[in-house]
């Protein structure tokens, strides 16, 4: 019974406070579940994750005018029926909620919103696709770029050690995302990836790439058991090993390597010492101006589209 | 007379009350003035600009414990005081005030501010050095990129046309000023640059780079004036020129041009018809992944750090 007939109107329901509740970590855990704002983010659940999806809300008159809205006239309207269509045909549960239910939910569903299983989404190590697994030996060069990962000789993996803001999680997973990593690995004491403003933030993208918990112990095993080298994101290294320029290390022959994992460091604080001698390598954005530095957001970007576009033209 | 005997300690002071009001848009329009928050964006208006400082307001234990402060024992108020010291060296006027004033002036101000003078900073195209101006006409290679944009062979320009977000804008500026630009131009109806939150979110580089305002006639008759080709970042283009992709940009010999303005667009609607057909150049970031798209200040870093970097690679 995927449409439910009934009419969500009453904000202080229990199930209604239930969902707005997923907004608070202890709730989060204690249903294992995590709350999907906005027509962006839900539709790219519902897209990528459909059997993950538990519930789906939506504003009442969607459904209803659907027909009507077709003629495009009301575009925010016309998203939402479409995420609802393609939500019944993957078998989610959809409730139709007054607009005061919806705002109840959350004050940034602009009529959509759902719940996820955090277990269903939740991916561990074995998620990530390294070259070693891949059995398509066919030699012949590709030269269309546009269609992912699949399309790379080379594995990317984005890590971030101790990311603390939700805004920065969420904006590194987008760009991870872009730039065709394989998986992004959240290492050590992180934010909770299931955070609404963490999810917010990754427009989407939380559906499309695997994003992994580690210990710190548990990233190096895991990345030395794939041959896969760590390229610490740092500015100062270490007094034996001064961080190589980014455009320096585009050149030299490491970019090559079929794997790799890109580590980068806390907004405050980058990566300590212990964590920099585990590291193959130490690499650093050059500043060509009078900024100190990068955030943390912008480094991950550039670091990761410059490797990304290094990788992708090194192979057409 | 620099620094004030007069310790302020009054939070209900007209000129307090005339600093605090300094957030709002209509009273730096009439004050031809804006407020510094915090010490690092206060230490590079002091340290790049002192000019244009007109007074600073600071913490008043810090002046009175310099000394004993000088152990490293308290990092804030240590840099606090010599931020001061700097200022004074400089013959700013420096109040001391109680941390009760410095609150009332902002709650973003970490016990330490500065008001600038708008005219004294605004600078306008003559500001930035083109190719054509450099004296310099010493053919050795310079390999240490490390000081900035006289030792590029290229200007290079980052301009955004309406952008809207604070956040936004602050962290485009200082990604143009790591990325080693000539100068920032907000083209059109774009946000107030002296907006506190624009001012916070550049982290000083306001105060390293000139950062001019033009309507969008003026901008690509500037650019044309000095022989500047217009590169728009978007992704779309037009019927008759589909965007370039960047690393296939960055391999082309248009990236050797001697000067270059990149342009971005509306954080939410890029950039229209018009104003792509009178650019040179469409570039577009390839997108690896499955995400849609990437946000503005993701974008401006990741094509200006290319194009930076490959610049000084090309060079050297």
């Amino acid at each position: 019974m995927p449409m439910n007939p009934e009419l969500l109107a009453n904000p202080k329901a229990e199930r209604v406070r239930h969902v707005a509740e997923l907004a608070n970590a202890k709730a989060r855990r204690r249903a294992g579940r995590f709350l999907v704002e906005g027509p962006q983010s839900v539709r790219e659940a519902v897209a990528c994750c459909p059997d993950a999806v538990r519930d789906l809300y939506v504003q009442a008159d969607d459904a209803a005018n659907a027909a009507e809205l077709a003629n495009g006239a009301h575009t925010a309207a016309l998203t939402r029926s479409r995420i609802v269509e393609t939500a019944l045909g993957a078998g989610v549960y959809v409730h139709q909620a007054t607009p005061e239910v919806l705002s109840r939910i959350s004050s940034n569903a602009q009529g959509i919103a759902a719940v996820v299983d955090v277990e269903e989404l939740s991916a561990n190590g074995d998620a990530v696709s390294w070259p070693d697994d891949i059995d398509d030996t066919d030699d012949v060069a590709d030269t269309d770029g546009t269609d992912g990962a699949d399309n790379m000789n080379a594995t990317m993996i984005a890590a971030f050690w101790q990311v603390r803001d939700p805004g920065n999680a969420g904006t590194v997973i987008r760009s991870a995302d872009a730039a065709g990593c394989a998986a992004v690995v959240f290492v050590d004491d992180c934010v909770d990836v299931f955070n609404p403003k963490v999810v917010r933030s990754t427009a989407g993208s939380l559906f499309h790439v695997p994003v992994l918990s580690m210990g710190t112990e548990e990233f190096f095993a895991w990345t030395l058991s794939h041959d896969c080298p760590v390229i610490a994101a740092d500015v100062y290294g270490t007094a034996e090993s001064r961080p190589q320029s980014l455009p320096d290390f585009l050149r030299g022959g490491s970019r090559n390597a079929a794997a790799k994992a890109v580590l980068f460091g806390n907004e405050a604080r980058g990566l300590p010492e212990e964590i920099l001698v585990q590291a193959q390598h130490i690499v650093s954005i050059p500043i060509y101006g009078k900024a100190e530095s990068l955030n943390l957001a912008t480094s991950a970007a550039v670091m990761l589209f410059s490797m990304a576009m290094s990788s992708h033209i090194g192979t057409m």
